[in-house]
Order: C-alpha cells, then sequence, then structure tokens
C-alpha cells in the first residue's frame, strides 16, 4: 500500500530540515575556523569538519530519501507546483550524491585535499612541474566523475552542471567567445586612450577603525542586515550562511589600499543580500536555497559594480568618505575619485583585476579547462598554453608560473566548471540590473539620495524568493526576457568608460 | 567466544572520542550563541543545539557502549590503571545516563526549561508566588532522579554526586558548617574595624580597549595560552572548550567598575589553565577531562583570588595598571588599591560577594536546597527561611525577593547540588596552594618578579594531568595530605584580613 503522497512529502522536508541542522553547524564549524579559531586548533577543527561532513554525507544518500523521491517523482500530479520543483531538485541532488561510486568519491576527495597542499607549495616555489603529477590526476577523476554523472555533449556539461545547472558548455561558450571578441578590443583602447585616472589617491593611508566603520554604514545602507548577519575579519573574504536568520560576511583590510577592503565588503554584502533574501520558511529546502553559483555571483558583482562602483552611487557617499578619511581624501574630487575606482588595467592576478578585464582572465581558464576535460589539452602543455592565451587577450606576459596557471587554487581542489560562473555573474547582473530600471525607472536618481531599498525589493521578489524553483538560465529569462548574452554587460561597460576615458 | 580486552578498549575509546567531537561541535554552537549570534538567529540555533544534543545523548547511551563497559569491567585485570579508571568512569557516565527513566529525562527538560523562563519572569516582577508551583514540581522532579540513582545516606548525596563524585552531603556539610562558624565572626569583626578601605578609586573611569588590552596582558602573563584559547565578550562570563587546543573564555566590561573585567578575566583565565592543561592526547576520555566542579573551580578561584589579589601580583603589575589608567590610577598607592580590591562587605547579592563573604551565600543556598530534598523544607517556606539565613550570616536583609531567592537562575534550572562546589573551590584552592608553597617555597616572591610559571607547572603536574583519574575528594588529599578541611582557607582569609583591617 502506497502512503499517501503528502505524508511522504511531509518526511520527506523533515528529513531535509534536520540535514539543514547539521549542514549549517557545520557551516559555523568552518566559518569560526576562517575567522576566529587559535593558531593550535586547526588539526582537531579538521577532525570536527570530517565527521559533520560524514553525518551530513550518510544522510544525503540515505536510502529513505530515496524511496521518498521515488514515490513522489511518480505521484507527480498530486503535488503542487512548489512541491514538485522541490522533488525534482532533491531527486538532482540525491541522483548527483549516489551516482558516484563510493571509492571514486574518496579518490576524490583525497586528490583534491592532496593536490591544494602541494598546489602550495609549488607556488611558492614557482616550480609547475612537481604539480603537474597530481593536477593529472585530478584531471583524470573529473574526467572519470563526469563520465560517471552523464552527459548530453561534452564531459564539460556534467561538471558546469553542478554550479550551473541548465546552462550547457555550448551556450556558455558562445557567449564568452562574442564576450571576448568585444571585450579585447575595448580594454585595448581605453590603454592608448589619453586620459588615465590618478589611482595613487586609492593608495594613501586609511585607518583600519574607520575602514570597519564606514564599510559597516555601507553595506547596511545598501540592505545587508545586521540583525541577521555579522562582518568579520579574514584572509580569503568570504559569505557563509548558518541558518535562516544568521548570515556572515568577511573582510580583510589594507591601510594602504582603499578599494580591498570597502568593494570586497560591498561584493559579499551582496552574496549577504541574496541569503537574507531568500524564503525562510523554505530553509534548507531546494526554494529556500540560491539558484545557482552564476546566479549568487550576480547579485555579489550586481552590488559591488553596477552600483558601488556607480558615479550616483558616489555622489551620495563620497562626502561621507571624505570627512572619514579626510586627510586621504581631503583634496580629491569626486570624479576623480570615481575615475580612480574605476580605472582598468590589464595585469597577471585575477583576483586584482578590474571589472573588464576579470572577465577575460575567467574567459582563459574556461577555454583551457573545458580543453583538458575534452582532451584537446594535456596538463603538460597548460602553462605554455595560459602564457599565450594571457599575450592575446591582455597583452600580458606571465613572467613566472606563480604568477601565472599556479596562482588560482580552484583545479588544485578538483574545481573544474566552476570559473565560468564568475563571468555568468557579471552577465546576469546587467541583464538583471536593466530588466530593474525598465521596471523602476532610473536607479542613479534614488542611489544619489541614498536609496537601495528599491531595488533590494526588487531583487529579493524577482531573484532571491524563487530560490531553486528556476535554473539560472530560466530565472534570468524570466525576469529579463532575454537569453544569456554579453550585450547588457558591454553596453553597461562601454558606456561607463566612454565617461572616465573618453571615446572608447 | 569474548573479544580480546584490548581491541575492546580500543572501540570503546574510539567511540567516546567520536562522541567527542559533537560534543565539542556543540560547544561551539553554545560558544557562539553567547558571544557572536546575531540577535534574530536565537530560535534556529536552538534547533541547532538540540539536534547535537540529541545525537551527542544517542551516542552517549549506545547500547554497544554498555556491552564494551560490561565486558570490560569484568576483565579488570587485563587492563592498566590508566585503562581501569577510564573503563570507571566511562561506566559511571554511563550507568547515570541509561539509569533514569527517558520519561523523567523529558520532564526534568522540560521542567527545567519551562522554570527558566518562569523565574525570569517572576524575578522582574518580584513575584516568588508565581515561581513556585514550577520550582515544586522541580524539586520533585530532582527527588525522583536522585531516587532513580541511588544514594547511601541522603537524597542530596545523589544530586552532589553529579558534580562532586567520591564526596559526601555529610562531609561537605560538616566543613562548610565548621567553615560558617569561623566566618560568621571574622565578616562581622571586619566590619567593626576603624581602618575601611576607601573604594570608590575602583569605581572611576577605566576607559574598555585598556581594560581589554590590560587583561589580556595579565591573563597571559598568568599563562593562558593564547595561541590555544581566546578572549571574547558575553553577558555571563563563561569559560569553554571546543578542543584539545581551543579554550575560550569570555569576561564583560564596565567603564566605572574596575574589578568586573580584569577579576572575572583572571577567574575565567584560571578555568582555561586547567582546560589547557589537561592531557591532550586523552582529548575526550576521562582521562583529559575535568576531575570535578570543585576542583575546576579551585583552578578558577587560585588564580582569582589567592594570586590575583594579593600584595606581590600588584607589586608586580599596579605599576603597569597606573599607565594604562593614568586618569584614574595616578593618585592611588599600591596599599590603597590592595585594600581596595580586598575590601569586604555583606551584601545581598551573591555574584559581587568578596573573597569573604561569598561562602556564607553558598552555605544558605546548601542548607536551603539539602533542606528542600529531604523533605525538610517547603518550597512555600523557602523565602522566609532564606531571609533568615540572611540576617543570621551575614546581617542584612533582603528588601524583596528578586534581591533575595530569585536572584540565582540554578534551581530554575534544576541545578542541585551544585553550588556547594563553589565553596569546595575555594577551599581546595588553598590547601593546594599551600601544597605548592610547601614544594616551591613562598610564591609571593615569585609573583613580585611576575614569574608565575612554577605555579602553573606545579598545578599542570599534579593538579590538571591526573584529570578524572582520581576524584576531587581523592585527588586534593593525594597531593596536599589532608582531608578536606576549612583551615587553610581561614587562615589565608585571616592572615591577608588581619594586614588590611588590623586585628580581626
Amino acid at each position: 500500500m502506497q502512503t499517501d503522497p503528502s505524508t511522504t512529502y511531509q518526511q520527506l522536508c523533515d528529513h531535509v530540515r534536520e540535514t539543514a541542522l547539521l549542514r549549517s553547524t557545520l557551516a559555523l564549524l568552518e566559518w569560526d575556523q576562517h575567522t576566529k579559531l587559535p593558531t593550535s586548533a586547526n588539526q582537531y577543527r579538521s577532525n570536527q569538519i570530517t565527521c559533520l561532513s560524514g553525518l551530513v554525507h550518510q544522510r544525503s544518500v540515505d536510502p529513505h530519501k530515496g524511496e521518498w523521491i521515488e514515490q513522489l517523482s511518480s505521484a507527480e500530479d498530486q503535488l503542487s507546483g512548489e512541491q514538485s520543483a522541490t522533488v525534482r531538485e532533491l531527486k538532482r541532488d540525491f541522483d548527483r550524491a549516489t551516482k558516484l561510486p563510493g571509492s571514486l568519491v574518496e579518490e576524490l576527495a583525497r586528490a583534491a585535499s592532496e593536490g591544494q597542499t602541494c598546489w602550495v607549495e609549488a607556488r611558492k616555489q614557482n616550480d609547475f612541474a612537481s604539480f603537474a603529477p597530481q593536477l593529472k590526476k585530478i584531471v583524470s577523476l573529473k574526467r572519470q566523475q563526469a563520465d560517471a554523472i552523464g552527459f548530453a555533449n561534452e564531459r564539460y556539461d556534467a561538471l558546469l552542471d553542478e554550479y550551473e545547472p541548465g546552462a550547457t558548455t555550448e551556450e556558455v561558450a558562445t557567449v564568452l567567445n562574442d564576450l571576448c571578441a568585444e571585450l579585447v578590443p575595448l580594454v585595448s583602447a581605453i590603454q592608448e586612450s589619453k586620459q588615465q585616472p590618478e589611482t595613487s589617491i586609492l593608495k594613501r593611508h586609511f585607518p583600519t577603525s574607520e575602514q570597519q566603520a564606514f564599510g559597516r554604514e555601507v553595506s547596511a545602507a545598501i540592505g545587508f542586515d545586521y540583525e541577521r548577519g555579522r562582518l568579520d575579519v579574514t584572509h580569503h573574504p568570504f559569505c557563509t550562511e548558518l541558518g535562516p536568520d544568521d548570515c556572515r560576511i568577511t573582510t580583510r583590510y589594507n591601510e594602504s589600499f582603499f578599494n580591498s577592503s570597502l568593494f570586497g565588503t560591498l561584493h559579499e554584502a551582496g552574496h549577504g543580500i541574496y541569503e537574507q533574501g531568500l524564503r525562510s520558511d523554505q530553509y534548507g529546502l531546494p526554494l529556500g536555497s540560491y539558484c545557482s553559483l552564476g546566479i549568487h555571483e550576480s547579485q555579489s558583482r550586481l552590488w559591488e559594480n553596477l552600483v558601488g562602483r556607480s558615479l550616483p552611487f558616489w555622489k551620495h557617499f563620497f562626502p561621507q568618505a571624505q570627512t572619514r578619511f579626510s586627510e586621504a581624501f581631503g583634496d580629491v574630487s569626486l570624479d576623480q575619485f570615481y575615475a580612480a575606482i574605476n580605472a582598468v588595467k590589464p595585469s597577471l592576478i585575477r583576483v586584482e583585476a578590474d571589472e573588464a578585464t576579470y572577465n577575460l582572465h575567467i574567459i582563459i581558464r574556461f577555454e583551457l579547462e573545458r580543453a583538458m576535460m575534452n582532451e584537446d589539452l594535456n596538463v603538460e602543455d597548460l602553462p605554455a598554453a595560459w602564457n599565450q592565451k594571457y599575450r592575446d587577450y591582455l597583452g600580458v606576459d606571465p613572467p613566472t608560473d606563480a604568477h601565472g596557471v599556479l596562482q588560482d587554487v580552484h583545479w588544485s581542489a578538483g574545481l573544474f566548471g566552476y570559473f565560468p560562473t564568475y563571468s555568468l555573474g557579471n552577465l546576469y547582473a546587467s541583464q538583471l540590473f536593466d530588466a530593474a530600471e525598465a521596471e523602476l525607472g532610473k536607479l542613479g536618481k534614488l542611489f544619489e539620495q541614498g536609496q537601495f531599498e528599491p531595488l533590494k525589493v526588487w531583487l529579493n521578489e524577482n531573484v532571491h524568493q524563487p530560490g531553486k524553483r528556476f535554473s539560472g538560465p530560466e530565472l534570468a529569462k524570466q525576469i529579463t526576457g532575454n537569453d544569456l548574452g554579453h550585450e547588457a554587460l558591454m553596453r553597461h561597460l562601454k558606456s561607463k568608460y566612454g565617461g572616465i576615458y573618453g571615446s572608447v
């Protein structure tokens, strides 16, 4: 005798909610590790994390869950639209978690852990050759993973699907290709412009305590809720959530560079506003979870770049910045400041890149990792391919692998298919911003007056509240009416840099 | 066929160590709740805590554990001394956890939770009558608990045994009685002395940032290791450990009162030094766990009072305090300061009491809770009995129940048998301090020169490293050669107050 679907649905959701209690506790262990943990406590913390991860994993592959999902999937006609989407997403997670043989999961975990250790050393020694065998192993395991999961056209599809469900490699490649074709000449024209911003004003002295207060003030003003969140200090800033009303963002302070903490805080606050905008009543369930990494990144980029690097934003905030940092900004005009924070300069390092060149760093990584997965590029040939693309797209020549192919942790940690979500974030952000303006009118007028609530509420309703009801590409199309494309981002960049660098 | 005891012992220890991973994670949830949690996140945090507590409890009553313990208990001759003590203590925990019927455990948990809520309101409204029915219920459940656990002479034995194993009510009553008989006249003589310290100097202005820096400096100087610990801010200071190398102490700052944070920090640092002195290789197991609450408290009291309120300690630190708090202490002499931090004044509130009267607050609570357990005192008659004892022992008359019987959370939370461990801590501390001096020579000479390491190392070796190998009373006797007694504490108090108040 079959159980009533609504009872089964309840059992399934209760199970998943209980797993979320453990998963969010695991997130606390990790947050604390990166913000508060005494130096000597790392080893035991790893053991605690392994223990909790094990419990979470056990529950996520619990056969009961599989049975409930099976039963509900075949009774879909008796489910509401929301229930049906919930079951679909839980099935997706369950299938991904159970499709991989346990031995492969373990091998991947070990290779990623060893890979990171090996990478740290290789980067320090500028010695790609010592890292290559480990990377080869990881590439081979990721190929096996893709094969075990299955894919429509190419292996990379299966990996991309983990981070951006519903997007295909082919579509992403087309859009990034189009973007690249327009970005390369834009960046080159910017470099040749006679008007160049004076960026040294951002490298004066900015006391940490003032940066702290200002970052908190600005992030609260755009809508990050400090009764439901915190801001702490860490080495590599991140955003995490430890419950439906507990979102924690992090930053780091550099007293000799204005940008790192302020724009980092705006970026993480954008992630945080997304997490805080999710449905609390669906916490732990798909409809209360972020849609995709690309959509998540669209929210951080939107607040960091489209809002936080806009002229109207600083019309409102620059006087306050001048008061706080009177020594550094006393003799600086708004226009000088605005040009400086938007300066474009091709460079070697992704995480230090500006809004325009950032995407070129991503495109390079995407093309290389796709080629590795498709067996079109051997690990041995990676450094040369990397350097060639940096010359072609950015016009810079990595002097060492430490400043080149060894700079990012991702591949050593087994993250393939992750990089493009950064650029998807930029692309979605521009499209979503345009859609918001189409509905709310010119947002700059509001920003000038310190009004960020209308945009936040619009994002809450349109982007945050659906959770995982739709895939990233579906959600974006539903809101903007358009497929993913490079046009909105390019319009935004050209308009901004036209103002700063003259006709480019 | 029986398994080899050494294999069983390993299985048992692995099981307990894994439980410790969860227990310490639970401790992180609680630490974070009291120090960092955003205001809106409390409800979900309770759910996380309930979930982890459930997992810890499940494991602690796991029948496998019971079987291993049973098997090892009957093969004791094949165990080493350490193994045998480990099994004995694990058996004790297991028996206590499994002896109580599940229904009683649940009723106690509910009554304690409701009791605290009810108590908060009753204290706010100064309305003992509204709390009485709840307290009656708790008292009745605690009697049932004592009956279920079993006891030698009186119910209170079973409750005291939870916090101070190996101590009997009769012994504790005798010692506290003797102490009371000498303390009451001492306090009264002090009150009548013509020499009275000027305590207003401690109520000047002490900037939080300076208090923070000074507290950290002093706690590090006495031996709290900040590479294996932290100091954070909270409402009700506590010490907790989240792993073998992760001990966290907390404090609160009052800019108008020097004592609260500094002596609070020394107190918690004393607890912390104990935790940090336990054997890391036995973490989670009895030999790596604190001996008893009384011994734990002896370590906090020792550093707070016997070290931190001594003249030699301040010979070393007062010049630094004068530099940090130049406005407040610029015109204060060391003798004035020393007298002020040791002022004795009978008062209504336990947590604000000085070193001498503190024990009278405890004796009152011990006598009353013992009488309630033995059905010699009805809950209805508690306020009158309370007030009478305050008049008799301290010469003060509680104007309201909020300042009297309703001041402490303990009884509302079902904590009976807990209070005397505070005084046991003071008694053990004096005896241990004397034993340390017998071995190391006069410690004051060292403190004057800022040397605290010899005492810390002595405590590490003698008090900390044994863990739960012996009971509190056994351990103290082994170290000091004496049974628990009031003499050492009285000698210490008389000598100190003789210096400050003249012949008392």
